[in-house]
């Protein structure tokens, strides 16, 4: 998978909220999407994240999923630069666990949508930029469509294998 | 616009969401993306929902929006069903104004994601669509690429008409 | 206790619902009604959880518990299928701890009822379901039925039992 | 329907409940289940209260239907004397809108459940009720059980019937 | 203190509250009134939680302390029966930590009031029914109020003696 | 009831506070107990309220009933002062209805307790206020004692004339 | 007040925020503080909002009140570009009413805070705003820290004035 | 930065806020500017709460940094008093973490602002002091306005230092 140009940037305002997004890594991989993972801050390098949501399409990036906590504004200022589509995920932390980050996230005013996630499940996020890489009929990435369909299959597969009877 | 194949499903579980719902379609026009708009309840004709989102792809769809109230399982179930990317609108109504629903569609398990927008914003899920027909790079729908760059200036220029200086 | 036809399906998402689960188990020996448990996923398995839905009845199933954390659609799916009496299990994960879960199973809309109990009282389902069982009168399993005021006069008695003189 | 002997009680605490809780009369009258309505306080009856739980069964009923606003104890105190399926409707009021009535019905201990439903979905309990009513096979009123099939049909056939496709 | 008749009823629904409630008595041993202790269920013993708060006033209970966690009915059905003020603990447990109990005590209908204190803050309870016994100017418990008078000084002191100054 | 020292003082911080307040008033006035009602501010007029409160109990106050919106500060001041029993009433204004306002009264920290009455229901705690000067046995008001046991008997009567039949 | 150069910026993303803001205008007339007013989107003009922020303080503005409903980024990415202190006011709007703008604003990471006012209560970001301006001792504005003076003595005049006493 | 006379006054209501609230003199200390640390509690020590408010202007206090916990009155109370303004950071503690001080605090009524920061976030407190000191052009204390400057640069590159590159 390595050197391939990156179709996915992940990004998050700090490497606190890594062990929460590398799941999203995780299910890139299972796709064989190439990706690429940063650290910016909306707080801290305000400048320098505009600038990245300004240039993410013209170098390659189709999707961007964006992890934050608290009073989350990654994933919504990015969303403001480009007109990619960014995927947010809100990051459990402090007393609120995510619930401000959700509200944060989630409800952008009309015309800047963030397509938001469960609170830490940064593996949906990946599994949607996978669907959004895959979508598009003929134009759509047939190799990222089958893994889909072959990965909804093994989640089924799973879950029957797991299948107990206890009778009383 | 009219007899073009539709690319983008709208659906709910009740004609009472439809005035909500309505801002997608209008979001939809303003990119011409052909859409097509359902009545198909998870609760209600559960079979019905199953075979839509089945067969949602093979007929030439490429996102689905499903909006829903209270208990909202129409996005998951949809979402459950068909690999495509599906945006999930939290409806308003009752008690809880869409507190309710918006938990019952962003907090998807690990696998199944739903890329859910902010409370009673179908228009958001709307301009989601967009971008994701017009995300791919050369792949991506470039009309829409670009009709999205002139929506984003136009919000733009929208706000700085209005920008209004009352010097005390 | 054994070999009994199950009357009570007791159905869960995943196997890290179990250990919430298994207490409606334990209620349902209690009164030695028999049961089976399965595990079923309406986001993963929605096919399955279809089929089991609509064919419950018919085996010989007179009440089902679903428990299901999250954007837990598995009970409001089961109730959408079947017309058995459907109790719903929220049961507690991640941030939420379960008010996700409570409300995505407890707010249906009108027509498709989950007898929703407490976060994370499976116990309490199981003795719902044994309520279920026992009532209709003549029709009702008397033997049920006198177990469960025997439960209520031991619930009774140990709260006797514990009571406590501290003076002052 | 009138002069049948009622098999399901429906109380709640005041007359100003009732606007809301006859809905589940609606629900009761469409599967022709004989009901009786009262008013009962546990806050303000406690004695009639424990009376009435007490005798329900001894006087035909099957099932109790039992609806309250705020710190709503009827539900859970009637679930406490009566070993009958007690099914608990939080009714909407004052500044929080129900969302205190559903805690307080639905977070019933250990051993005392109450089938609780959504914030003011009385038709819901009624629907509820005629499941009970119709559980238990052979034992089970088939009359009703018909009656919910039939029900579950006409909701489907009236989702279809308004399918609208507005092509874009 | 001892041998004292008691003035002070402190209940509860369950010895796993006890660990909450026994602050309550804390508290009224630093005043020096007399109290009594008990585990009555509103949900397992509701006859016996009648027939305690029919007959608390006459046998000299002057003010009742009710801890209850969950679906707490406790305080709120001992207030319905009993003439006496009534001083509500809602008792942090489960996922919902005390919130479903602080509204289930707190949010009693018109005529019954329950006076509620923090979550989890049986001590207040305690320092409550000291003030209401101290109540009453002439009638008022003197002994009481000037316990009182000193506590509170006592409270002042502490936080003076522990007032540190850390320059910069 | 003219003319009589007044033994309750009910206090809000702003006149726009006593369309609820007043219920306390009509309360009060069940029972033929004194009061006063004032306009004394924690946030506009707090050395005021200090005075008020340092002098309440020396001027023949018994109880003080004490109303607040928003980050209602006003009871919880006057109990930090007074040794007199408190009484909160949560008064919902604003975005949030009276959710911060109970939140702000009943979170009490240990020592200075706030007997907390339902969201907006003053009425209630005239109630409380009543009970208070009744409780004490042989030293408590036998006069309002009685008034309070026949008030709880007005209220049995008047659900027991609204119970109605509607037979299905 | 005319022609003053403005000393504190007032800012908002939509002119459907101004009859909430307004109010702010109205606390620093109060004042006679110079101040200026505009619309500037994080979300739809974020090159614009940025500029803004890294210019304010060169322009002469030595405070920014910045108010936002929803996911209310702006106050937010005011902070993370400009060093002056950033007054924060949640906008009420939509199903949450603020709370969401709340948790938005005030939930800031470590290094970049936002001062933040009650939900809708731009008076109080304006009195907030005079507040700062008069801070510093020698160097700290002595007209309006006058006026902040004599401000509080009117607000407790006020409240003074309006004492009713209605003795029972 | 020892013997200066302190320009920052941070309060809290008791030494269990002290591991909290020692962020904000982390903070203050990175500026060099100089605060004092008191223990003043609104509820337990009310009179020198209301002395220290009072006085704080007059003996060089610029600024005032209150914490609290649960029903947080400090900082609102310490703002009734003294023009300063004052800061407040909500503490998070028991079952609701903060969710109560943060109301508590936040929602002050018209004319009598808190500026609040996030819950548990006293270190923001200290920046948000740094920068009110730092305001007012001219007037504002230039040592500490190039401080916040640096500060803020020296966040930036920390992310930039961090910006990890996981390719696929």
């Amino acid at each position: 998978m390595k050197k391939s140009k990156p179709r996915v940037a992940i990004v998050m305002g700090s490497d606190s909220d890594y062990p929460v997004m590398k799941s999203a890594e995780e299910a890139l991989r299972l796709f064989g999407i190439a990706f690429e993972t940063r650290i910016i801050s909306a707080h801290r390098t305000p400048a320098e994240m505009m600038t990245f949501a300004q240039k993410a399409k013209t170098t390659g990036i189709e999707v961007i999923i964006a992890g934050a906590g608290g009073a989350a504004h990654l994933p919504g200022m990015v969303a403001a630069v480009s007109v990619l589509p960014v995927i947010g995920v809100p990051v459990p932390m402090g007393s609120l666990q995510g619930q401000d980050a959700l509200l944060s996230i989630v409800q952008m005013p009309k015309g800047v949508p963030v397509a938001t996630v469960a609170i830490g499940n940064a593996f949906n996020a990946g599994i949607l930029a996978a669907q959004i890489l895959a979508a598009g009929g003929a134009r759509g990435d047939e190799t990222v469509s089958k893994k889909l369909s072959a990965y909804k299959e093994k989640l089924r597969k799973e879950v029957l294998a797991k299948k107990l009877k206890s009778d009383s």
